[in-house]
């Protein structure tokens, strides 16, 4: 909710609102005599009310102009009737500012973002914060400001509280991932189960049977699904448990999981990373142990980042398409702020990107 | 400028302001009045009506309900000294949005500008477009709807329209990168001269003559400044010129790039990237070709993205803070709005930054 701030070069020019005199419903100034004054269109006037796109710079001054010289606002009745838009979606992340700039999937998101904000001439809000106090008062300061119509949800954790805050809020809301059949929040998410099963496949096709899972930040449900998915996909094929550990989505984390895994007594043959970020920090830990990639070990990403197909070698994995996914939750939450009802939209196929980075296993 | 709509239930429920009585000057309710009837002090009435941070949301929904109940307005003296905040600094990029989305530098950037804002309570207002046009529109709403108090001017081109648009708006603006001495808007850049002598300096001792250059999209101020400074790098070591191919910063240019300078009669036997980006793809090219790097070719990138110590070989690189680049530009940019002159500030010196991918040509 914003307060009325005329530019203080206009308030200082205009003159002062007529005293008011009976009878008083007639004095007071009408939507009709703005825009005959501003030389615009009721509708434009109440386009600008609104702030809906497509009036010109121009004639939103003029309309704000005429507004504040005859001392006009919009009835109660007419603003309930339209809702003011901020014409902007919120995004709070809460990370360290260090931690984004390491992760491939949030500009890839931003750009999908963008695509389908763009051609509605919205605008992204984004705020990144530390703690859990400063999200909940960036949720809470987005909605009462007025200054973003729906939020975007990401990295949901396992006992998160942000669906319940933006309920209450009453702040239109989107999960970004996989959701929780509880949450009060709908959610878009790519389906990472399918990937991860086509590549456990495509490893055990080529004669792999200790295949092993470089694992994301615990306590994420990204994370979480990915690695539910590794198990499950194992057991399908029949294979054996394949060991597992727990890294960060960094290529330290992943350098470090992945020396962990190959210090085994029984090392495994294959690895699947949960990002591409780890897998190639992993395939530069194995080169520095004098192991070859593919020969004696095979690495499968997850997310297809723009750099997986430019490394040496280049790195087959799960791709998302991260952009394609931003955009269609753009367009949903724009949706879901306007009052229509969840509609889950059909996402692009996660696909499976075969290149040089696995093989058969050393016999 | 927004216009003031108060929400709709708050104004369904708040009584009708009172009929005005003569002598009116007494009966306009008063900054006291809104604070009495909040239970706050009038320093707190103020600071939400300059959208200013340090109030609860609570307090926050108090005082604007007092003001809705009381029909009170802050009087335009009180308007014009203290201009009102939209709090959000704006980044407008013009770029397709799956461009964006492979450039280490923006969420890196984006990351240190939300290290600065965070403690200062300020929100990012992104947008991305395609074209000149929409590019234009979106300064001019961000100033006419008052959802940002200043903006940052990255991806400066030689003949940029951008620093006097934002001057024609009035609306504060920092540029990101090296600045052009005739523009009438302040610039923050890294040192990007001083970074790649070293590089070249570093080559030269190791024994190499053939000192070739990948370069940025051509037109950009930052991917020139690169250029030049490559060459008059060489020219000071006292080598010859070496052979250039321009590129667009991504993976795919990159790699092309790379096969052109390795096709040519005499090859370079080191080659400096305008990026970190390109840099890991040229690795890869030349890996495919059958060649070794370091041994066969040495490789510098630029930017030291997180990625670049976790592939094989690990890459020496030029390292910009960007981190501390974008905290500092935003820091600087609160500010230039809030009136206070520009002061070029310290940022961390480039470093140079010696991994594995440089060594002694082959003889």
């Amino acid at each position: 909710m914003a307060q009325q701030h005329p530019e203080p070069s206009a308030a200082r020019t205009a003159p002062e609102p007529a005293a008011p005199t009976p009878p008083r419903r007639r004095s007071r100034p009408t939507i009709g005599d703005v825009a005959a004054l501003a030389q615009v269109s009721k509708a434009t006037v109440s386009f600008v009310v609104n702030g809906r796109a497509g009036v010109s710079p121009r004639a939103r001054q003029r309309v704000l102009e005429a507004a504040a010289a005859l001392g006009w606002q919009p009835s109660a009745g007419a603003r309930a009737l339209s809702t003011r838009r901020a014409q902007a979606l919120g995004l709070v992340i809460r990370r360290p500012p260090e931690l984004l700039s390491t992760d491939p999937f949030f500009p890839q998101f931003v750009a999908g973002v963008e695509s389908g904000l763009s051609p509605l001439d919205y605008a992204l809000v984004l705020q990144v914060v530390e703690t859990e106090e400063a999200e909940r008062n960036a949720y809470e300061r987005l909605s009462h400001d007025g200054r973003a119509d729906g939020v975007f949800l990401t990295d949901l954790q396992l006992d998160d509280r942000r669906p319940a805050l933006t309920d209450r809020l009453g702040l239109a809301a989107l999960i970004i991932g996989p959701g929780r059949p509880d949450s009060p929040v709908p959610a878009i998410g790519a389906d990472d189960a399918e990937g991860v099963r086509r590549a456990v496949e495509h490893l055990h096709a080529l004669g792999h049977r200790r295949i092993g899972h470089v694992g994301g930040a615990e306590g994420y449900v990204h994370a979480e699904a990915r690695r539910r998915a590794w198990m499950t996909a194992l057991d399908d094929a029949g294979l054996p448990e394949g060991p597992l550990e727990a890294a960060d989505f960094t290529g330290a984390g992943g350098a470090r999981a992945t020396h962990q895994l190959l210090d085994l007594p029984d090392p495994p043959t294959a690895i699947l990373y949960a990002n591409d970020l780890m897998a190639i920090a992993g395939i530069a830990a194995a080169t520095s142990r004098g192991l070859r990639v593919p020969q004696d070990l095979s690495v499968v990403g997850f997310d297809d980042i723009p750099l997986a197909e430019y490394i040496a070698p280049p790195l087959t994995t799960i791709r998302q398409d991260v952009i394609a996914w931003g955009r269609a939750a753009a367009q949903q939450l724009v949706s879901l702020t306007q009052g229509h009802p969840f509609e889950a939209p059909a996402l692009p196929p996660v696909e499976f990107v075969v290149r040089v980075s696995t093989a058969p296993p050393a016999s």
